[in-house]
């Protein structure tokens, strides 16, 4: 009974009638959309080098352009396939990946541009290359958020969230890196830490009890491998993350070099920590395709700063360890203890690895001699002390600087996230159903074998092996009285 | 007994058993590549770049080489895996993606070579980036006209088409360029309209009433995440391919920039149309995986020429309604009404919204003022009047060809698809059977679970349920009258 | 009872109960790791161009960075991928890749670090973009052997083995290019044939009898299909892997050109070979898969030496016709009478492609003119006479050095691998359980679906066929009495 119930059109339960909430999506779509259209009509422009000049200055585009796409790749391949691995929830995964990337590239554009100083001085902010990589990278911010949200919201409530959320880290980011002069290269505290922060926060205020030990969340041999195709774009594109944004050339050779050591390392660490912490000495899935990347987070903010190879394997072997056993030790915790649902973990891809990076931020500006840095330490630390700018502040009022930086994003997310979670669970808003949890069915026409491959697989092994032992109808009967000791852990 | 019988291997089938049949395609192969090896080993060399020179000039490898790539993962794994959506036709749609795109880039590089000035000049056409890059762009216009067919030939079948389109193409193309001095940068009209039209042509004649409703045209819930893969990457790696022709710099990234923001604003449209026209609010993963491309395709001709932000997301948006509408409509009536069936649906992503792009380019040379391009004008448009070519065209003029050039290829793309197709439904020539119509098995040695996973999957569900409430034999009979509100739509 | 029995964890096994044994994987990771950490420490260095250093020289990044990437996806997505084509081993597949890869990294940046100029010169090495890309080439070579390997060893096996190979790899390598001048500059000779080469003599000493013809060992349907992504990747990027490390500008760009143009010719090839072969004149996917990719390895040795196109297609039509026949008749005859078995069919892919490079890269130094290469001859081939090397040697020397290098890598690698084969048995390492061959579940924690997905489900047509005619009690045992034409080949 409840298993036809669960087949039926959402819209059959009446909490769902309304009109209003059958058009909810188209309503909001058109006129989000129509907005951003008329605000870019109004404010919009490209920049000089995307415009007839005359010029054939190729250099941004050769230097900075096969970077973009390796960004460009981790967003749309990268984080929608790594969510892919639950088996119901495959359409929806990267599919909302999609959306709510565009989404945040359209709207992310407009509030950065209303922030920047062009806009302040001609009234118009301008579009070009660096535009649609900072696009991307707040794209990741609404990502990992998706990542502790995933399929617990309907798209309208994932949309709103993302209107939500867009803002509100820019707004920060822009403040962590223009009042304090927080040096964050890759994101880590910016991007990273506010995405699983804020996720976090949404999830607490938005969790119910229905959510938790649902049987759809879990994976199937499927879809953990569709998972490794995002995960493994991610590492392998990392380098490129951490590094797009560095000036000058050395810091950003130095930046991929640090990331590509860091995420050897951690890779390393995950695969020995998974083993190691497991009751019957294997490997997980969810340690591989996401504690590998933890790496690429924990030197992301400082991948322009380390100078020492030994440096960025330590960082990689930490974080290795912290995401590990995050995901066996912490998320379990934040679920029962505190009713944190945390669907793909970014609390220990994400979060705690973004806060490792920050509080790594401020030590090694103390670790470190400025003078290492020569000319280009102003490149590094906009604000600090050197030749070139006698009056800037010190090392230990930089450290400072990188924690005020990390705290702000911890209390605005968190805050953020916890508003925009009690907004969310409106009821004028379209609600998942709890039988529907982690699953595509009522979001997207879904073929034939949907409910066959992505639910009902494993309990057919019982028929199976009767068949294959000659199936008599006794035999039948007596598939069901095998002993337990039949099913897998 | 059907059932068997489809099982059989094709050559059963007594109008294959004729020796000359059997050997078809490894004659044909075997003697084209021969031939295109003899062409290859009279009239080839490579271009001064790539020959011993003393010179060590990067540029044209660093500016071109990551765009290159990008669109050489575009035609490979892009179309490839966009194809794999039949549940039953995965094998063949990367396969022989890969085989004709290969096919195509040789024979393409000769039928370029030999319409090129080098070759009336000395006698020998070049082969450098430059060249492979083109022949991966004849290779898209097979691929579009692949995706018409797809299911409906056999590899022989599609071979020929492949041997006759491309040289009509590239000839086609040769004087839309060159003769008629039109812009079309992305290659939307000579690329995207020609494959699409020969293709809808091709399968006019071809067509059959078993190929329509048939059983095996649909896909599998892994069937449709493959086909993702496919779609993301030629979403993410749009925008290099439409830029890589572009020169200067300035216009390479406003082709970049305009199409990486028709491509978001096509998205968020193809999503919104998705869910607001069907029936039970949901959104369709052919459209997700489909239409939010066609954003590509409308800016194609004109991403060099776009000067305002706004106007690449408008183009972004209709090219999105138009996809959408043309799925949900326009093909069934294409098919019901003239008896066109089009497999991938290539008229919603490639055909309409090339030959909107085609009416957008005569429509903006009109609108934009020739004076905003200043020095880089006649790199858009050589023909037209400016400072250093007083000589030239009118916008009007240019309007005119734009639209001439449009024309030139709807007319020879389907004219020259009708009579493809007539010749390759020629009895000499191997057919695909009746029932095994998108389907791998005559073609590919398959795994034994092929049948399984691939057609019968779904109807398992009867026999799993009532085994999940403690099967007996009562109740397996009972399954069977469960009334059919248990069959999806 | 078997059945049951192969669910069990591998721990249940009295030989595997030792604490040792438990606790190896963990222990041998740990201690390695912080012995390549401590020589990180004291040896290793970031280099000049890395470090801050005023220069905002981009030449380096912008020029072999994007040739750098692509090379790094084909290591962990390209080979990870290919490697999946095993039903019931993906999540080994990719994962041990990844592990493997990671752990090469690290420990060839060492091995190449201790053997480099710099180190001998001021006991440091450095690491910078040229040495992340060596690392990934050292990767590779632990790869191929992978795939010999693949299904017939635990974790730590194949730790081991890496740990032994690639220090030898490199030291082999290191006198090919140093010591005996010879060209090898897509590494055909020093990556594919060594690495295939140990693997094979690796599986030489390990193998036996339940490994061949193992029910496990054969793909599914999607497995297939995943194994194309690593396919495709390897084969769109393999123009870059041949030619990132030439010089000057010329040379790279003849490289991508003979690359591009030897992989089509190849592809055709394959295709044709595949089917004409066949007894049911299908294509067989492993071919696809595989034999379309020899191309690359075959052009390797000579992609900057190959002067005229149509030598680089004959090139890639000889590769794709030697590799088909190996995976037709030399991979059985290997494993029947030799008891060599190749899981991955290497030999075909990498070893024998990997002799014609370098049997072909000396027939080319003696066949093309050493003037037609100007300038850049001592590029090319260092040691050779030329007007700025004039004690040089002669083209016939260079021949000569060049066959040299090749039986270096072959008694090389057969003797290393035979001996690692050997070590790799001994009792106190962890061996795979005998009906546990090419599975994943001893290793990794596996969804419920696993066993069903892998393994069971071609025998459940029966029923399901059964059920589609209304499942009567009858019916069921009539089903298992259809004769055996209806299970497929």
């Amino acid at each position: 009974m409840e298993w036809c119930a669960s087949r039926c059109c959402y819209f059959r339960d009446p909490r769902m009638t309304s009109s209003s909430q059958k058009h909810q999506f188209t309503i909001v779509v058109v006129v989000l959309q129509a907005i951003f259209m008329i605000l870019f009509g109004l404010f919009a422009k490209y920049d000089e080098n995307t415009m007839p000049n005359g010029s054939d200055d190729l250099s941004s585009m050769s230097s900075k352009y096969p970077m973009f796409q390796d960004t460009h790749v981790m967003i749309f391949i990268g984080f929608g396939f790594l969510m892919t691995f639950l088996k119901r929830y495959g359409f929806s995964a990267v599919s909302i990946n999609m959306l709510l990337a565009c989404f945040t590239i359209e709207w992310g554009m407009i509030v950065r541009g209303v922030l920047s100083e062009e806009f302040h001085t001609n009234g118009r902010f301008i579009i070009g290359i660096d535009q649609l990589l900072t696009a991307d990278f707040a794209a990741a911010v609404v990502l990992i958020t998706m990542g502790a949200m995933l399929g617990k919201l309907t798209p309208i409530q994932y949309l709103i969230m993302t209107l939500i959320e867009t803002p509100i880290a820019i707004f920060i980011e822009h403040h962590v890196v223009h009042t304090f002069h927080v040096n964050d290269i890759g994101g880590s505290i910016v991007v990273h830490t506010f995405g699983a922060y804020f996720g976090l926060a949404c999830s607490k205020t938005f969790g119910n009890k229905r959510q938790r030990d649902h049987e759809n969340e879990g994976s199937i041999y499927h879809s953990d491998i569709y998972a490794m195709i995002g995960a493994i774009f991610l590492w392998v594109f990392w380098p490129s993350f951490n590094a797009v944004m560095a000036e000058p050339a050395d810091a950003r050779q130095r930046a991929v070099c640090n990331t590509f050591l860091s995420l050897c390392a951690c890779t390393i660490t995950t695969f020995l920590a998974s083993q190691a912490t497991d009751h019957h000495k294997k490997f997980d899935m969810v340690h591989i395709a996401n504690s590998t990347l933890a790496g690429g987070v924990a030197i992301g903010t400082i991948a322009n700063v380390v100078l020492h190879p030994l440096h960025a394997l330590l960082i990689g072997v930490i974080a290795g360890l912290l995401s590990v056993v995050g995901y066996k030790y912490i998320t379990p915790l934040l679920t029962s203890k505190l009713g944190i649902h945390d669907t793909c973990g970014v609390n220990n891809l994400h979060g705690m690895p973004g806060v490792l990076a920050g509080l790594l931020s401020a030590i090694l500006v103390m670790v470190y001699d400025p003078l290492d840095y020569g000319k280009s330490l102003n490149l590094i630390y906009p604000a600090m002390r050197s030749e070139s700018n006698a009056d800037g502040i010190s090392a230990s009022s930089q450290a400072l600087n990188q924690l005020i930086g990390l705290a702000l994003v911890l209390v605005s997310s968190l805050t953020s996230g916890l508003l925009t979670g009690l907004l969310l669970k409106l009821d004028m808003l379209n609600q998942v159903r709890e039988n529907e949890f982690y699953a595509d069915g009522d979001y997207f026409e879904t073929p034939s074998d949907y409910d066959f491959t992505t639910q009902v697989i494993s309990r057919i092994d019982h028929i199976e092996i009767s068949e294959h032992t000659h199936l008599t109808h006794d035999e039948i009967k007596m598939v069901d009285d095998v002993p337990s000791d039949r099913s897998r852990s």
